[in-house]
């Protein structure tokens, strides 16, 4: 790909009639759409009755649009599968943790672990593999659509069979297991593998183990289905797949892309969330280290369904998500939708046109992208995003741990977000990094709410640590084994030596009153938390009152070139803000991080390096408040052409700037 | 009827013994009790076991009320099936959206589909009426009791099939439901009517056409049940058939009185819900146009259950409820319940007389009722509530449609209540009209919250706008069709034609930050909104920042020698209270509303016509707080005698006047 | 017992290997402990296949301990079955009450009155008892672990049937209970007992009768189980047998301790809820009267699960707790737990030692503990709780009444609690006394919330109140029969006849602003109350404003030496704790209650009787702030031994002494 910016649309030809389809295209081009996405819940008119494809309607849907310089991303069409495959089949269907039975009406409603669903998706998926790949406006393919996003864990009889054959294979004996998980608590011991329970109702909670291994099963078989349909594809095709997710959804992202070509995600958040929606931009651009991610899905004004809609977004800020977009790794800008449900359940969604054919609220808003995307098109393509020198490792396994295990109401991706926003909101360029990602490249490394961190993990972050990186360890990391258990050498285990501590006491500080300080600020302490003893490392925060009062809650233990500074608890409140940043801020300096912008709140830049090597900033105000950068030197803006002095430069309400230095 | 005003309460005289029952006829007579109504729970006792039916006790009852000029109203007793029809029979019972099979101990627990208990309900029905048609106190029928209070759309098996009959009927082709529904989305297509599934458990929201379907296909069948069980009595009785019904049930009560001969209502609305009690009041006036009401139900002091309670009335409001009632059309106003209950579940229920034979906190409020019914009696059976000229347009449609798609927890009643309330706190006599009502005599309409405006309803208004009214139209008024799908020739179909304007844009107004202004004053606009371009109407209310700035909210067009006012948005707050009674008021003197008071908050003037065309106003203060009314003319106080003089007209806490012009 | 006092831990050695048991032993003396729990959920190691039964390891343990000095409770496990128990057997597992049929993996997953169950669970207990009854370190036996602590009222078959046959047995014929229910209501009324259903499902309430009556089955069969295991044990050994209770639980304690030794309660109050810590030492104090209780577990710092936690205690407050707990009548304080667990789902629960062997932030409170006990062990073992003048009666029966009849949201424990508070921070020294209990030895009675007040407790009651008793009845109190209905003869029934007063109504006070008088105290009346007409009482509490202004809420009748005060509202807010505290004062004055201090608010006095009958005071400050008492007397320092002036002794935080007079 990567030969053109790309301002797309999901599309559905297959609910409207010819006439609308001509309409259709005309609009779009006169909106600038270049793209639209297509096919994914089209299985019932793909395949009407069992066995009968018929595709012709799709392929002339994918010429027409060339004809009109509009290329096409196709979909497999597997989240809706039609009457013929549930009707008077309940042993197919997704069963719930209550053990209900999903009915046909929706989507997701299969279990995607159905061997009968398997034989029939690799077939459709087949014949569209077939059908189009070879047409020129083909550019891009995308399986399925939102894997797992308003289902999480089956408790069909398929995924029993199959989570007694995943655990012989991760466990080989069912003593391992019963030692792993030690069954012996409450008498659960098991004999036989195909005796252990699915996660279904109980009088109390489950194991933790058997809860989190549960999840982690469930998180590789919606992976190897993604596998299967990307291997077809893969026989008839060589355009790129992809899959739209968002760190809601019950996945490893992660795994799921492993075996894909590019990632994708979709977002709706509202623009108060617009650090939300940052962060999905600066993690998705790690996913596929080198390639661009594509924004799959945003609303052009409002999400909404029959039940529950968000506030439509303000004039311009469209407009400031795609250069955002573009500017951080994006190659593609989508709209769900083109034109608006007439039917179903997501009519009152935002779009770009009408079910009436007429523009919508957003429309204007589309064409300003547009306008956009044109003026910045030649700069981006010329340029790639900055690589960031503080990272933040993002993990879908330490979700499902933290889901297990909540403490008290505590949700991963707020905990990530809020702990993102904090070095985002201090001017750092960052990269979200997956678990198992490179380090290389980075100084200062935060690795915060990772309740198991792998051995792999370990090994990598200390190699960083002994070449000059600075690590962050927690809060909440490193308490928990692999299989959800807790440490029986150490309460973090092997990383209390690494770090030169060891962890004395791990309790809840909400509700003990207790404060921590650190290089003179102090604040309240929250969250489960470690409190350490050094035995090698320093003291660089102090708990004050509570009970463990004296004793540290943030450490720092030199090793060879870097350092790992331990993060035992959560600074909260205003003065827990002032305190976290004054921690990142120190260790950036220390770690000599240098991608960094003094830039006013609800402003970013967006560094990126052009072809010469020069430096690239791409600012964008997101807030609609206007603010400032101060540029370090003179530079260009690369938009208007002109010279811009080095110091302050003012930014208008969801305005940007391109300046070249 | 109308020989007299009723005042009444239920009675379950096969509750207690003999001696009991001696002694409640004597404290009726002291209470003032002229009419009980009886046996809706009583099948137990009439058909113990299954064919043996014995109905003896219920007319040696009867004959014994009358002896003490105490009349009847029979129920049927069809709510509460007898253990012989339902136990070990799961088949017959009533099956939830979760698919929870309902169980023996309550009531409602029965399929009211169920075949075999439709022919048992026949037979009990055909007995009692065989059995007491001829007696000389029974002067009415109630069918069963409160339809569907507790339970909504039922999912067993017969009504699937019901279901399938019913959209075969409606639809005639699959492929007229498919087209209707659009179906192809999310691939939900069917290729018969019985793949069509009820709305069971799914991972998302249904189709909004199956929903909104799925209530309106329950509304008809258990309006059906009704047409068949009064069929049965009109077979031996001609004393009226009612049903007691509430705008909280799930039922169509436009289509429930179709074949029944007069509407009752059961009220416990809270005295500071006074204009609850009011909008059953002015609504079941209507629904038998012509006909008195009842009130067959109402608490003389507090509702309760075990599980929760209302607050008890204070002193005085029981009275002002009564005289309301009968002013506004009621013929009958009834408690429930006489005998405080035993057993059961309402034991703590408020009631005349306690479970061990003595006077309640309620009993004096009672014998006010009665003292205040014989005073006002002979005046009321005089007159005639008089017509109102402003109407509001009520429907248990609009209400399933909005059940489906609240969009943002939106709640019918509620919004139309609300409505109805700042009509009632101006001053204006109003009333709420079914959907089908006649328009006649009417200058002012408003339509507010239809989701779905027919195309009969559209012929209907338009007619009225020609012929001089006023049509105020929304908000949230005819964005869907009859399938619940979105119009794809306009916005809000062919409205938009008769109304002279075109929908720009449809959106949520919530956390846009909008304001709408109207004739100089300026409030917030709130919940899902129309946007307009005026094409023949002229603007008069135009929206203040937000992303529709200077567009219309409000508009007008003449048509024939009336106008139609599209309202776009819901002005809130105070300010929105403010425009909107302004935005009333405007239009209710360009209408020439005369039937309008200048009276205090709290009080209310209910108009009625006396014979010889005379204006008689019954005056009640409802908040206990007193209030004042001006009088336009001098008048005679129809209790007292004397003259009253023109103008400003004192009323104390809870005090009613009636005053002849 | 009763040789030493008892600190103690439950204790898991099944899940630890020999190596860290050996290390655990030696902690075990170092803290100070000298008692352990332990075999609770062990069941699948002791038979982990079917009919294999092998106990050697639990001896050994046992053995090794008392090697160290330190004690053993054995507790039979079935709790927790084994799956060869529950595999593939739903027929056997608890069902709730929306048809869940629970799984294995937790814990109280069997029905425990599956006679399957009852058949393994009878050998695997006999086997136990046989092996370790002759083990000089055991001391005591606990059955199973907190019946009823996850699930309530189970709906399965075998319990169906079993609903049965106690219905038989409690009602004789079916037409007694139909007249005891009364039943024609709602047509329920039931041929034969097996029709009766279960409270399951269905559209609204289920009768009050069915509802509490299963309750009470409930309560008895969960009796009977442990009476049945009880009675195994007790062919084998002489060992005192207990069970570890609450007042959560869904048992009714009284009737389970009747067959039992001694009493026992778990406790996880935090911090700020020291009056509901105390409330149950008061409260255990009298199930088994004359011998001491058990706090069988408490934590040394915070409760919690994966899914939520309490607050750590503060320094110094286990110390508190545990001499409170020893002074007012406790033999034992036991942690739960010993060693933190390694997996599960309690792993986050405090502990004694962490998973990794090492003291954890609550072992230096352990060792306080520890100290205190030794400290005041000859003192406590010298003498005995004295007891007190003023009892509040406590019933799970009422509990029972009140969960099936709550009025809106009550809730039995809060209000106990919340009424005991007062009492407790007025200085008296307080029993809480099972509703069986002797009223011997006592001056001031207090019956609050007891729905149902049956006949013996009437009779017991007017007899202390003969004998010069004042007894005050209410709030809610009285108006329930045994079954749950409403009194014929009068609202409160026999009870109005004996305290002199008629009851005119009976209705929430809430939302009538009404207001109470007593003494010259007023404040605001609340929930279902009764308002009474005096017929040979006086009026002591009038009602002000509201629908009863000028009627009585407080009556005091003599009879005998004695009064009988009747509650008939409870006084709220900041005002009502005053009045009600007046109330409570001015009683105990009149009947001449002399075992009460002056003492500051959070600091508390236990009274104690030595040997030779002098009185002991144990002075100790639970709230952390410090305090003061008022000694009446000179008396000795029992600790320092030195002499302390009568007048104020002020008490530091959590600190505590021993004042001999």
């Amino acid at each position: 790909m990567r030969k053109k910016l790309y301002h797309g649309a999901a599309y559905y030809p297959e609910l409207w009639n010819e006439e609308t389809i001509e309409e259709d295209l005309k609009l779009m081009v006169e909106a600038g759409i270049n793209v639209v996405r297509m096919g994914e819940f089209a299985w019932s008119s793909m395949e009407k009755e069992e066995g009968k494809i018929e595709l012709d309607f799709f392929v002339k849907v994918i010429e027409k649009l060339n004809e009109h310089g509009i290329e096409t991303v196709m979909c497999t069409p597997t989240p809706t599968p039609p009457i013929w495959l549930t009707h008077n089949h309940p042993e197919r269907m997704f069963v719930d943790g209550n053990g209900r039975v999903m009915g046909h009406g929706s989507r997701q409603h299969i279990c995607t672990n159905n061997a009968h669903f398997r034989e029939k998706a690799a077939i459709i998926t087949e014949e569209i593999a077939k059908a189009v790949s070879h047409l020129p406006g083909l550019i891009a393919w995308q399986l399925d659509n939102e894997f797992k996003c308003h289902v999480s864990e089956c408790m069909c009889e398929t995924c029993r069979d199959l989570w007694h054959q995943w655990l012989e294979e991760r466990y080989g004996t069912i003593d391992h297991l019963n030692d792993a998980w030690g069954t012996h608590i409450w008498s659960q011991y098991y004999h036989r593998f195909d005796q252990v329970p699915q996660p279904v109702a109980t009088p109390f909670l489950h194991n933790s183990s058997l809860k989190t291994m549960y999840q982690l099963f469930s998180y590789e078989k919606i992976a190897e289905f993604s596998d299967e349909q990307a291997a077809i594809i893969r026989k008839y095709s060589k355009a790129p797949i992809t899959h739209n997710s968002t760190t809601f959804f019950h996945v490893n992202n992660e795994r799921l892309y492993e075996n894909l070509d590019f990632a994708s995600f979709d977002t709706y958040a509202e623009r108060k969330n617009f650090h939300s929606y940052l962060f999905n931009c600066d993690l998705w651009r790690n996913f596929k280290s080198g390639r661009d991610y594509w924004i799959m899905e945003t609303s052009p004004s409002h999400s909404a369904s029959l039940e529950s809609h968000a506030a439509p977004h303000q004039n311009g800020y469209l407009k400031a998500e795609a250069v955002a977009a573009y500017a951080l790794g994006g190659e593609a800008f989508c709209y769900w939708l083109w034109r608006q449900q007439r039917t179903g359940c997501e009519q009152p969604h935002g779009s770009v046109i009408s079910a009436w054919g007429k523009p919508t609220v957003g429309f204007e808003n589309v064409k300003e992208v547009e306008a956009v995307r044109k003026e910045i098109q030649s700069i981006i393509l010329a340029s790639t995003p900055l690589q960031a020198e503080v990272a933040i490792t993002y993990s879908d396994v330490a979700k499902a741990f933290l889901k297990t295990e909540p403490h008290d109401g505590l949700d991963y991706r707020s905990l990530v977000i809020d702990f993102y926003e904090k070095i985002l909101s201090a001017g750092f360029h960052r990269d979200l990094i997956p678990e198992n990602a490179s380090l290389k490249g980075y100084k200062l490394l935060f690795t915060p709410f990772i309740h198991y961190l792998s051995e792999d993990y370990l090994i990598k972050a200390t190699a960083f640590v002994e070449n000059g990186g600075i690590w962050i360890v927690g809060p909440l990391t490193g308490g928990r084994t692999a299989h959800h258990t807790i440490h029986t050498d150490a309460a973090l285990g092997a990383l209390e030596e690494q770090a030169g501590v060891e962890t004395l006491y791990t309790y809840p500080m909400d509700g003990t009153e207790s404060k921590g300080d650190f290089m003179g600020l102090v604040a309240p302490l929250s969250i489960w938390s470690s409190v350490f003893e050094p035995k090698k490392a320093e003291v660089v925060g102090r708990i004050q009152d509570g009970i463990s009062e004296g004793h540290a809650f943030i450490t720092e233990h030199k090793r060879g070139k870097g350092k790992i500074v331990m993060l035992g608890s959560l600074p909260v409140g205003d003065e827990g803000d002032i305190l976290l940043k004054k921690c990142l801020t120190h260790y950036a300096e220390e770690a000599c991080v240098l991608v960094k912008t003094d830039v006013s709140e609800g402003t970013i830049v967006a560094p990126r390096a052009g072809k010469m090597g020069e430096v690239i900033w791409v600012i964008v105000n997101m807030d609609g408040k206007g603010g400032a950068v101060t540029l370090p030197n003179d530079g260009k803006d690369a938009i208007t052409g002109r010279i811009v002095s080095k110091g302050k430069c003012v930014i208008g309400p969801y305005e940007h700037k391109v300046i070249q230095f």
